[in-house]
């Protein structure tokens, strides 16, 4: 389309002058981060210090993902609930490890209903405590087990540097709690649900995350084991994008979750909590997005296609053949959507390319007449494909899945291409500024510590598929722990 | 099935013992609501004052509560959206009528991080302010109306007697959140949503909702008009399910939500709100329920139809068909649930029967044998009837939306039986103990509050099907306001 074909300029065309991304993935990765979430109308901060906004393009990605994830955990036999948002006090200290690590993140009801509390609220950081008290109540016998819950929730962990979607003060996510007859049946739920995160990262966001084990130093504060998924972002920075836990018996000894064996003898259950949050867009947003702002996979896509009228005053059909397009490629399970905005095509196309929809279609006179459409890809695809009208739905479903596939590929060169496994410190240092370092570490937390001073870098994971092997810690020399690599590197 | 029938006792078989209920809607509606909460498994209170745990029945109910609306909402332009539970104080005090309102019942958070807040922050008990500052930050022109929001949260009013569902502390509930160029439009809007409510409250929970404006004193707090729907209880009261209110200017005014108009003049906008809560599940649980337990409409049964596999342990293919059929019967469309439970028939019939499943499918190893299985209803089908296993599916698609009306008549009949038009004292005060009165008022508050006081009966709505006429008011004989009668009850 050249200029001469668009519209005249209309009342709102001058917001486009804003409309651009200013900043590039490369130069200032930060600046970048937060132009794509404002200028994609993603979410904004709130009044209150660390709060964010998600505004309907962003909450739709998050409908999406509670979709999908909460599909597979039905799948495999949970239920959900809701616990209270108010914990009271006492109830965050019954278990040690669990009040030392949240403690400082606290946010506390002290007056209600015009009246100073007797015992102040905490409002929930999570809610292992809550539902730890609730199956206590509810687990009798080895019958009732396992208990298998969910719960959509918010959550309030109070922020000093907040940052939107990946450290905000409150955040959304879903919290897993489930109880066990024993070890073995809880880590096999800790795995399971480790596993269906795996799944949903690779196959609905195209991240293909790196899973693990923690070490005990990134433990969950009253966990016995901690699994992570973690995301390359386009910075060379991980994500830890979910997280599975094996609580062992610990909340079970501080709120007396019980059960009596087939053999009528009281024992402790073992449980799980597992949870993935409003961080896993701020993955999307950095594995994926480039320098003209957002790239979605098709699974978090709010519009998988966009469908631009062009010219739609020179003749009315082409804005009713627009909207028959849509109909049938929502009839098809497409989520299609028709820019019949007053603004001009350029403006459309580079707004659409912003906000990172997959496929934009364009249809002016000219292709009406010819019965075709004029097809282009946000990535990979050079230039534009004409389709018939007739070919365009069996097109697009067998497209969809091509092009996660393709943002899949890409990210995973990526994560690979900067990766390296180093046995040198100095190799080490210079990875881990742009990339994963996977080498060998003691395990000792004074020499993790000691990496982290040095780097900036933690120990993201010892991951699952890493190959058994030892060797010398790559920063004291010592003897290597684990039993494998273990990958480093900076996250957010 | 005769108790020969049934397998040895389990040993969780002396639960039976305390899973009826002992108390009926007749005798005591207090403790029969309390009973159905707790033995149907659907909710329980919260450690902290006035909080509830939503167990995962209740919460499946309140699911495919959601799912309906969330369609209807989409279905009718509004996109969802996420706004920060905490709210500046300075925010709520803004519009006068608001924060007289709701000061009484608000939860304030002081400390935080580990110190005191500068400004404390008020838990949300609502979000006309912190939705009325953003939108007046992404409202410029008229092409950015009308803004159609909803999110889905959590809110807190501190409740002084709660009752889990009804009044609680913390509830949650979708809040819509609409601004628009003019009156007209928001009035709209405003009835539109009110529709949509009615809507579903009669096509998803079988409930025959009176709807209408509320009088002056029954008005959200700073709204202009609010619209309810109000069901009634087989108690007789009135539970007012859902409310929609047009706020005027109050809201843009206070936080500055201004357009410029086509003639590129500043104009305030006109806004307003809507919400239905988990209260809905209080209405559900009260308008259908009886002696038995749970009566539940098929919109919002988490099970449509429960097959009780019956002496699975003398031929194995009975659990296998029942399997088999509740997958045709999935496949369908329909909530089909196999009870596999190591507990006798009489058991499952009985806690089924109290958890409101509108359909129950016995089968046993005869009737494997003859190719049928036995059907029972909850509630409008004497004794059972015998189906092909050819024709089951057929006959449930079929029986189900019957069962829906079956419970809507049922409703209305009981609704229409206990309401009538009073026009004097006694019998307004006669009326008011067991059903609605519709009655002529004078419209002034201090002889609202005389009613109240004398009959704890208030105005539920000036009914929108009302006929226009005129009259002495009921109470004081002054001439009649509104133009036609009003519904008066007590109310939950």
């Amino acid at each position: 389309m050249t200029a001469s074909n668009e519209s005249p300029a209309s009342a709102m065309s001058n917001r486009a002058t804003n409309l651009g991304m200013s900043a590039t993935p490369e130069d200032d990765f930060s600046n970048w981060y937060q132009q794509i979430v404002k200028k994609a109308q993603l979410a904004e901060n709130g009044p209150a210090k660390g709060t964010m906004i998600i505004r309907p393009y962003g909450y739709r990605m998050w409908e999406l993902t509670q979709a999908e994830l909460d599909r597979r955990f039905k799948d495999t036999g949970h239920e959900n609930a809701y616990f209270p948002l108010f914990i009271p006090q006492s109830y965050i200290t019954r278990e040690a490890e669990h009040v030392e690590g949240f403690a400082p993140e606290l946010a506390v009801v002290t007056h209600a209903g015009g009246k100073q509390l007797e015992e102040p609220l905490v409002v929930r950081p999570t809610s292992e405590t809550i539902i730890g008290e609730a199956m206590s109540n509810w687990i009798n016998s080895w019958r009732d087990l396992p208990m298998l819950l969910n719960q959509w929730a918010n959550v309030v962990r109070w922020e000093l540097r907040p940052r939107v979607f990946l450290r905000t003060t409150e955040f959304l996510w879903q919290e897993g709690h489930t109880a066990h007859a024993d070890e073995a049946d809880a880590m096999r739920e800790t795995l399971t649900m480790l596993g269906v995160y795996v799944d949903f990262a690779r196959n609905v966001a195209a991240i293909p995350v790196i899973d693990g084990e923690k070490t005990p130093g990134e433990r969950f504060a009253g966990a016995v084991k901690t699994f992570t998924i973690e995301g390359m972002m386009r910075d060379g920075k991980a994500l830890q994008s979910g997280t599975s836990h094996y609580l062992g018996t610990n909340f079970a000894k501080a709120f007396d979750i019980k059960y009596q064996n087939r053999e009528n003898q009281p024992e402790l259950c073992h449980t799980t909590s597992w949870g993935v949050s409003t961080r896993m867009l701020g993955a999307v947003i950095m594995a994926h997005g480039d320098e003209k702002g957002l790239v979605l996979p098709p699974g978090l896509a709010p519009h998988q296609v966009v469908i631009v009228p062009v010219m739609p005053d020179k003749n009315p059909d082409v804005a009713t053949t627009a909207d028959h397009i849509a109909s049938e490629l929502k009839a098809a399970g497409v989520r299609a959507h028709v820019d019949h905005r007053d603004q001009r095509p350029g403006f459309k196309f580079n707004d659409w390319e912003l906000k990172g929809v997959p496929i934009r279609v364009e249809l002016g006179p000219r292709d009406l007449e010819e019965g075709h459409v004029v097809l282009s890809q946000r990535l990979g695809l050079e230039g534009k494909q004409r389709i018939l009208f007739a070919d365009l739905t069996a097109d697009i479903l067998e497209r969809l899945p091509r092009y996660h596939e393709f943002l899949l590929d890409r990210a995973t060169q990526f994560r690979d291409a900067n990766t390296d496994a180093v046995d040198d410190w100095e190799g080490f240092a210079a990875q881990v500024k742009s990339g994963f370092a996977v080498a060998y570490h003691c395990g000792r937390s004074e020499c993790e510590d000691d990496i982290k001073t040095a780097t900036v870098a933690t120990p993201r994971c010892i991951p699952t598929a890493g190959v058994p092997d030892e060797g010398a810690c790559v920063r004291c020399g010592q003897a290597s722990a684990y039993g494998k690599r273990v990958v480093f590197a900076r996250s957010y």
